[in-house]
């Protein structure tokens, strides 16, 4: 269907440059409305006078003729400034819905600087300040910022006058379907993709369009190609597909039809060292890639999510106000969301953020077993934990609490599930990083294999046969002791999670902000508790909380009760690994000399490794005949 | 320097064949003694009479001249049956240091069989039986099997002649230098390099040799080429270098030198995964490839190590005489060396010994700071574990009953060393074998870990001031209460690095046998012990030996005691990690219903990551909406 696209505003807002550029563009005649003018109008203006109304119904008329007359055989371009409203009702007169408004806006310095570089026009800053009076700004047309480059604007004005999505999402499984929705909700016009599997995934955009009112202005395809025209230029593209092969699949399916600069952004878990390689290779194609970690599950997806983008900034600087907008806001209001650092680092920290959580998992699964033993029943349990939110207020704690309550007839839901734990590989890659990078997550590696333990269920079964456990008759411990061993376990976690996202900081000259990545889990994902908004504050004056003074006050005085427990639990035959294994690690990492000079002595020994003396500081390495 | 090669042995031994190729390939003159009979001999042998020693006199000094006359100006061969010792030294007459002896030996059988096949000879069977009855095997002979085929004869009596060596060794580090001299002490011919580094590795392999008299007959080399040249094709050259990437640059190096079919053993700690590449890499190059993992330390590559060859077992079968000779041997004296399996599972199973290795040696680090605690000094400890070997014999029990002992002046030795242990990869390679392939193999991660913590001296020394530890005032336990928690460990220890093993033998379809690596692992390696030897018998019955009932016994036996030392520990501050997590470990896996129900129910919350149900064993996928 033809258009008429009328470039309006101000004198000096470069109407004809870009009315010009764009009928080059799209092909189509292009107009000056200061050609049509009549004569007496061209001398009053000549003279320094503005033009009164009458002086330009006359003009106006001619212009919407004009239109009219274009429209019959093609879309044209009209450059006018049509300041006022009534002004554009004469020019739109008879073709409403065949025209489209395009208004330059810049401020009166702006176009003041612009017109003074000049010097072939007639117009006086006097006139200028007229025309900014006489100006009431149009409400339905395309606005565009003066200051971009001309080809950008032109780019801009294409993409709204195709009306293609600001944004697109790969991948409608549950968290890429909550950040549609979520998106949708914050005003953003979205174009969504699902494949089609004949049998399988069938019209899986589609439905979910028609599911939700959000949505009615949401594109939804099942074609590639199509997906990706309907989306404006630099394209971005938001995939939340599984992590692994799937996304390397993905990209290669995508590339044929994206465009130089378009940014295609991982919201998935994949592996960092995966996405830098893949940040590597997508620059030889020109596309950028944002790794960027979510957090906050379904819910968090739908309502705000933790987010952490990285990557190359510029690129992220275009996406930064969708991410922004649709993150979960801090207790000040502000965006859960920032630019992490390079390629990689968003992965990184969001996968440590899942080992962090495999351990607060864990935490409460012991603090359970732990509960369960001093003869709580789950609704007790419940209320115990319950109980604890003033002291140890956290997301996990409340849906633990909300999952020992919920029963399913006579009895609890939770003991109908099977006892075998799953992962998606996060926390396995953070141990594996662990390892990799020398740093101790003691924790996430106790968890981690807590959960490898329950996977041998069938073994388990037949082992405890021959293996009987003490009966426990009674702990002799306080549901405030273990709430503080839980606490105390719970600081040691944040304290290794966060050592470990230092140390590959340093490692990889990331220069990451630590209280900045604490502020963003304060709300939306799926670890925001009370203890990180302490971290924040803590991170902005050191990177060792463990030299904070509230934290070791507060470590010093769970410790009596922390022993207490695991003491008790051990004698009483209570799996606890990661509750143990805190104190394990904070024993070690305050022993100022350690039992590992007999280590160095025996690999001396036995490898002539050699070691280094505590009287020699040259750090020389010495090796002694032991025999 | 011209030399005459006589190829002696009986009729039909093939001499004349081997003769002729031999001459062939060294470009020099062939002659047939037979040819040189006088008509008088030939006719007496025709009629089915054997020749006298006056019928040979003659005949043998004329061939004596015959290798004085071709002395002067070329090398030359001669074939002759030569059976007797004094028909040689007529042979040999003058020309002593000229002259080369082949003998191609066969049994009678062999030879009768060989001569019924031929129909153009004039020999009869009793005819060979004077020749065996006549026959003085010769003493200083290359004497060669003539079951070989010819081509095989030829390659062995040219490697010979050329005194070239049958086995190399590439770098003379610590370990290099012992299996060098091991495999001297064994009688056999080598060839050593080590590189020449300018002003820091000169004549290393030069001054190596003549340190120490076994070597006296070994070659050493600092030139790639001509240390490869020295050996005997096809060449079997076990390369002793650093791990990782300087062990690539070796094979890069050495590989234009190579010819097909030579055997490449790396007997280093490579990691596995490295090790499969390089064997696929070299096939295509016709290269064998031999990942060996190498146990024992300094004096057990001297004396004789365990050692874990793996990878093509044709290939292997050719270097298998130099391995299992030069290993050490089990107490059934057979040797500490098995083909263990497919590529890269040899040095799979060495690192998981190393892992092993981590924990045997942080135990004991762990005790001796218990002991310590119940206020015991250095010499104590060392008569403590001294006391222990009856119950809980090991090598590194013995090394450290000894490093506890060496005194520096007034003061024990190991109290002068700095206290951060050391790694060199394998106990961090198997912490993340361990995440990859989903085993629990905690306590390596613990021993791993610890280490890691250690490192971070200067933190411990200024967190140590923050957290005061408790004092110490007594310790409620024994010592023999420490020894039998010591042994709970153990067994846990070993369980899981066995675990190890087993899971990724099933994983890659290794096949392989556990019950022979125990065995392997007996003596020589750094790990032997006692209770190595039981873990022999108890895998013959069961891959899974907390089913074993004395393991089973012994277990129960020392978890009381466990339980106590591990409690007392807590709630003294000190700091026995491994020990502790051995006991979380056995109730995790004897524990039948574990609390992984509750992790489960909160992936399911936030993630809707969905679980199973016990009441339903179809194992389909629940999900709850729980809030």
């Amino acid at each position: 269907m033809n258009k008429v696209i009328f470039i309006i505003g101000v004198s000096g807002s470069g109407k004809s440059t870009i009315g010009k550029l764009l009928a080059e563009d799209l092909h189509i005649p292009f107009f000056d409305g200061d050609d049509f003018h009549p004569e007496s109008n061209v001398l009053k203006m000549s003279k320094g006078y503005a033009l009164n109304d009458d002086d330009r119904f006359g003009w106006l008329q001619t212009l919407n003729n004009l239109a009219k007359k274009e429209l019959k055989s093609n879309s044209c371009i009209i450059v006018c400034s049509a300041l006022k409203k009534n002004y554009r009702h004469i020019l739109n007169e008879g073709i409403k819905n065949s025209t489209k408004w395009v208004f330059l806006q810049g401020s009166f310095d702006q176009i003041t600087d612009r017109i003074n570089k000049r010097d072939d026009h007639f117009m006086s800053s006097e006139l200028l300040q007229s025309q900014f009076d006489t100006l009431e700004k149009p409400t339905e047309a395309i606005t565009i910022d003066i200051n971009l480059s001309p080809k950008k604007i032109v780019e801009n004005v294409i993409n709204q006058l195709q009306d293609k999505s600001e944004f697109g999402l790969f991948g409608l499984g549950v968290m890429g379907k909550s950040l549609c929705r979520n998106l949708a909700n914050n005003g953003f016009k979205i174009s969504m993709f699902n494949r089609h599997v004949a049998g399988v995934e069938e019209d899986v955009a589609k439905n979910f369009k028609s599911e939700f009112s959000e949505l009615s202005n949401a594109s939804a395809f099942d074609d590639i190609s199509v997906f990706v025209n309907s989306l404006q230029t630099p394209r971005k593209i938001m995939l939340m597909v599984n992590a692994g092969k799937t996304i390397d699949y993905v990209i290669e399916n995508l590339l044929p039809h994206l465009s130089e600069n378009d940014i295609l952004i991982d919201g998935g878990n994949s592996n960092y060292k995966k996405t830098k390689k893949r940040n590597e290779y997508l620059k030889t194609k020109g596309i950028h890639f944002i790794g960027t970690g979510v957090s906050g599950g379904e819910e968090g997806a739908l309502k705000g999510p933790s987010i952490m983008p990285s990557g190359n900034k510029e690129a992220y600087k275009q996406v930064q106000p969708y991410l922004e907008k649709i993150s979960a806001k801090d207790k000040n209001g502000l965006p859960c969301c920032i630019y992490v650092g390079p390629e990689g680092s968003g992965q990184f920290i969001k996968m440590v953020h899942n080992g962090v959580e495999y351990v607060e998992m864990q935490l409460l699964a012991e603090v359970s077993t732990i509960l369960k033993a001093m003869g709580q029943n789950l609704d007790a349990i419940s209320s115990t934990l319950e109980s604890w939110k003033d002291t140890a207020s956290s997301y996990l704690l409340e849906i633990t609490t909300a999952i020992f309550k919920k029963k399913e007839g006579d009895d609890w839901l939770v003991n109908k599930i099977l006892d075998k734990a799953g992962n998606k590989g996060t926390g396995n890659w953070t141990t594996i990083a662990s390892a990799e990078l020398g740093v101790p997550s003691t924790l996430i590696a106790s968890a981690l294999f807590s959960r490898y333990v329950t996977f041998y269920k069938d073994e388990r079964v037949l082992l405890s046969k021959n293996f009987e456990k003490q009966t426990v008759s009674e702990l002799n411990i306080t549901t405030n002791e273990v709430l503080e061993a839980y606490q105390f376990a719970r600081i040691i976690n944040h304290y290794q999670g966060f050592k470990l996202i230092i140390e590959a900081s340093n490692k990889s000259s990331w220069n990451l902000n630590i209280s900045e990545i604490a502020r963003i889990w304060t709300n939306g994902c799926i670890i925001r508790s009370t203890l990180m908004e302490d971290l924040v504050d803590a991170f902005k004056e050191t990177t060792n909380f463990l030299t904070n003074v509230e934290i070791i006050e507060k470590l010093n005085q769970y410790k009596p009760s922390t022993k207490k427990v695991i003491s008790q639990c051990v004698l009483n035959d209570l799996t606890t690994p990661a509750l143990s294994e805190a104190i394990q690690f904070l024993n070690g990492i305050t022993t100022a000399y350690a039992s590992a000079n007999v280590i160095q002595a025996q690999r001396d020994y036995f490898g002539a490794h050699t070691y280094q003396r505590l009287d020699d500081p040259s750090g020389k390495s010495h090796h002694t005949n032991w025999n």
